[in-house]
């Protein structure tokens, strides 16, 4: 915790700089800084930073919700198109998306930050500001972290905790016949990966305007979570499984199948794209389809429903938050893997999402 | 979380190997290794792994604890000394000693892994069970958790959350006058640490017993949280201030001084060492005060409490847990820092302990 865990191999900073770096700062002062930044005591929050552990009110009637994510250097960004800032938003906002897709309230974020010793004390005022950018929007209070020295890159783990009244929208709850559904537009966050990874200026000298590739941008590295929405659907009637939508339609439309013991048919035609990803597609020469079912990270929200409450849904949805529930398939009465179909239901081979480890995209 | 979190960069195992890696199990390979390895479903686990959060049964009349610890290769461990089991068991001991320091009980963890794509899974196996062996006398249940590649070493991260009733013990409780005291003793994890920097080879013939030489780095490598110890104390009449000791007496009486605002005079010839490390320090030419005051890690139990009191403390946390509590100073009515004196009260300079980032001791 920020109370200070003891290390005791040496770490150096590996590029002595003349800037203010965490090497020179130190631990405690960091804490400190950390402390001063974070947002004023919750009312659920009895003991914050500066303690062994944070001490939590849940209220009564709830249970509590807990989900961790890891975000690394190389692995989940690039330092050369991440900012300090969108490395501390995305941290949180997947976590937050988590949460969301059990209809459930994020409330207290701990954070584990290990950075380069000679990192200038700017880049962690940024981080720490993006973090708390994306969280007071849902009012979530860090309660509590570790620091250290990395002798790799950045690597931050966000465990973030919530409460849920009522019935939680589990991957396992998808039932024969059930619609498929899933909020917002999907392929977004993989077309901004794509521009990123090509370069900002090769993107725009082929065609993508300077509004479309940072509205892709933005999707990718300043996720959006669902949480009005996740909170709103885990409360209506009719709605079964739910899960978020991080490692791409196919993917994680294959957990909630395996989860279920089902099978799953999707209408590619279906599957709802924006107008700013379909140009961008056209003007980098990718196959839209691809982004949107494989490509991941949109964290829109993914679920199953009785098909008779779709439309309903839909409606209710629309006026409770402003997000758009489109049906692109149903689950059906088979243990298998999802399909794909066209217009003319006709199967169609998509792959599937990535794959930790391997670094490969699945057949 | 376990469930899958995107990740979209390539990574590729930098040694490819014949052994079965994580890059050929992939995640959800792990994710089913990991979940058919835990211990089976607790009563208050209502969703345990595989969904997008972990869902939790807080019992009525309890507060939530949270804490959080990163453990870092080549910061707070080296694989040259540390087997994947310790690591496991090392990170989750750290927790459980944070939540012992707060008086509360352990119930639930996640964990976060980063380890380099071409680690055998037979490693990845022996860091869960070293962590299971370190939680199942606790009955903590591993409910969630994220893995990832890493393009560095080894990163894991644990967040371990606990249940407490009644009043936390917190570093900010200390009063002028309180008597300071450690449970156990101080100094075998920095000896141990010292013997394994140092080769244990070279240790055997300084002339250290193998059986001292197991202790110390045992010590190191495994250290026993104080759970039962922090529980009994949390709820005895007299204790005001509580916290574990990582980081060192020095620094963690800081701490306790600096959030009370008052001051703090220990007595290093009552600081409880143990033969062993008095032996170990002999042998290896060591000046045992500094691992016992300075040396950190040995996650002892280092409290404030009414000096009236601290006979009945020891006597009874002696007959419940067999433990041994030691005054080793008192608690002073000026705001400041810790002093050491010798028996002729006399101030004895003692470098701080381990400052993260700087590498340092401060002095």
């Amino acid at each position: 915790m920020y109370g200070g865990a003891g290390s005791h191999l040496s770490m150096k900073a590996s590029e002595p700089s003349e800037r203010v770096s965490l090497g020179r700062l130190g631990e405690l002062g960091l804490i400190r800084r950390i402390r001063s930044s974070v947002a004023g005591p919750a009312p659920d929050v009895v003991v914050g930073i500066g303690d062994d552990a944070a001490v939590l009110s849940v209220p009564a009637g709830h249970q509590l919700l807990a989900t961790t994510d890891l975000v690394i250097e190389d692995v989940h960004f690039r330092r050369a198109s991440a900012t300090p800032a969108d490395i501390g938003w995305k941290a949180l906002a997947v976590n937050l998306s988590d949460i969301a897709a059990m209809g459930g309230t994020p409330r207290w974020a701990l954070v584990a930050l290990a950075v380069p010793a000679d990192t200038a004390v700017e880049s962690i005022d940024a981080f720490y500001a993006g973090m708390e950018s994306a969280a007071a929007p849902h009012r979530v209070t860090l309660v509590g972290g570790d620091t250290s020295a990395s002798p790799g890159g950045w690597f931050v783990n966000v465990t973030l905790l919530g409460i849920h009244a009522g019935t939680p929208r589990l991957r396992s709850h998808a039932r024969p016949g059930d619609a498929v559904a899933v909020t917002g537009s999907l392929g977004a966050s993989a077309a901004g990966l794509y521009a990123l990874e090509m370069g900002l200026d090769e993107a725009r000298a082929r065609g993508i305007a300077p509004g479309e590739l940072a509205e892709i941008t933005q999707a990718h590295l300043r996720p959006q979570a669902r949480v009005s929405e996740g909170r709103w659907l885990g409360q209506a009637p009719g709605v079964h499984a739910m899960m978020d939508c991080s490692d791409g339609l196919a993917t994680d439309l294959g957990h909630i199948c395996r989860e279920s013991g089902l099978g799953a048919r999707v209408r590619l035609d279906r599957v709802p794209i924006s107008p700013v990803v379909l140009e961008a597609a056209r003007a980098l020469g990718q196959d839209v389809r691809q982004w949107a079912v494989r490509g991941g990270e949109d964290y829109e929200l993914l679920l199953t429903c009785d098909p008779a409450a779709a439309g309903a849904l839909a409606t209710g949805l629309a006026e409770a938050t402003g997000t758009r529930l489109t049906v692109v398939g149903q689950i059906e009465a088979r243990s298998g893997d999802v399909v794909f179909v066209g217009a003319d239901d006709v199967p169609v081979t998509i792959r599937a999402g990535y794959e930790h480890f391997t670094g490969s995209e699945r057949g």
